[in-house]
């Protein structure tokens, strides 16, 4: 199980990673600049929450794997990927919704290691998932595309929800973990199937 | 007076988080990206305040019900408020200068209690005050209104500065605390009533 | 050795100060957000770097003339500079320049202090290097230059290597310090002489 998570954890940091390269080659960045965002993009939102925890050094201080594996994917994306629209349009969100739906549950199990309150865990599994992307499209100028549609940090709240009630029910921890993941996968993969939207809250301007 | 304190300080989480509220209503975000936008403007001051000082895990994962208040505060506002406009102009700039001045002073006191020079707890003031407004406007992408005009900086700096030297003359920590938290305010108010502001510093392009 | 980079290291500060001062003027903040995005360019990549690292409090706090320095710099920039185009052209690129030369080899060696991966002291060293001016342009509301173009994060990239690479090779950690900031400079200043820039990674939108 450990091992298997630690592979899924793993191909979200690629995937996260990915998603940045081609923000920034869409903005024509110079290869370090794009390095950069894919690397932010990957472990922006786990920093956050580690510093937040008090979990210091930070995750990828700790293990150095994750900061490899982010430098070998810009590399790779940045030989291979030239024309991204031709790629199957599911490719990159399916991929991005696997890679959120594990963040999130294991931003919950790390803040459940440090601390007690349900509340706070689903809210490091929302920072966890949604916090790269947030600092991505901050970096690239623009709203970030998760506070405003495609039920983002909707499918984090209710995948953290799910684990935490789940253990209080006497699941094992294993069990929850995969509860979240899956919970998050599907409310994610439906949202991009039926382009499924929560209606927004609008004011006057 | 601690209990007194302690309200008040919920307060400002309040108008704060119904401040973020508001402009992710007026850039028509889903509701739960409306409730990270009011997290963020309420607790974004102190968590960086709180990581800087390595006090660590932040407030907001010590006492939950900071947490508590900015969701029931989210969800009532989204409920209640569908016209902004229509309340009378003063409420919010009131209920903000009042938040403000109790975050200056909380940050204050906050740093006095890790370390002890009095610059490092101004700025803590005005990180505490000014943080989660900044981050909010960042994530709206706006230029930081509180950079530019309104003596808002200005105010908490002021406040601040009022705390550390009330105190260095002798007076309790109660009253230091009063006089930063009154000073603040009575700037903020007379900025608004007077729309004051400072000259700007301009440079040519 | 160590009083020689102390003052360096300050005259780094300074500069990274300034150029916060002048991008505030261009977009006509008042005197207090004037400081405040000078401090925030001066010290939060150190920021950053000292949080990921669990080395709290930050800088700032433990050694408060790195404020006292911003401020001076920050009060004499606004009285002094109003025309910054009248100045040589090369004085502010090549003083950054130096400011970030200084700034890498501080992140490196730090980041050395609190354990012992060589990639995480080179990003450690970028962090400290790029981020006061990401965070600088992000509250702006510019697209951060320094991940678009100009040699910059590159430059960080290959210094902070030499770094560890003439230390792993034997060097003292004082010339291998050098060695960094040695390089670093060339490169930007080689870079500003003759306006090099890596191909862009471009992407079809």
């Amino acid at each position: 199980m450990d091992s298997m998570l630690y592979l899924v954890d793993l191909f979200g940091t690629m995937v996260f990673a990915i998603s940045g390269v081609i923000l920034a080659g869409r903005l024509r960045m110079d290869p370090f600049g794009v390095m950069v965002l894919g690397s932010v993009t990957a472990i922006g939102g786990g920093t956050i929450r580690d510093m937040s925890l008090g979990a210091t050094p930070v995750f990828w201080i700790t293990d150095t794997t994750y900061l490899w594996v982010i430098i070998v994917t810009c590399l790779l994306t940045m030989m291979l990927i030239r024309h991204p629209r031709r790629l199957p349009w599911w490719v990159l969100p399916v991929s991005d919704a696997i890679g959120l739906a594990v963040f999130v549950g294991i931003g919950v199990e790390k803040a459940l290691n440090y601390q007690d309150s349900a509340l706070v865990a689903i809210i490091m599994g929302v920072i966890t998932g949604c916090g790269g992307g947030i600092i991505r499209d901050v970096l690239a100028r623009e709203i970030p595309m998760i506070l405003r549609r495609e039920v983002y940090a909707t499918a984090c709240i209710i995948g953290g929800a799910f684990y935490t009630t789940t253990l209080m029910l006497g699941a094992t921890p294993e069990s929850a973990f995969l509860s979240c993941v899956i919970t998050t996968l599907i409310i994610r993969l439906g949202a991009i199937r039926w382009q499924l939207s929560l209606p927004t809250f609008a004011l006057d301007k």
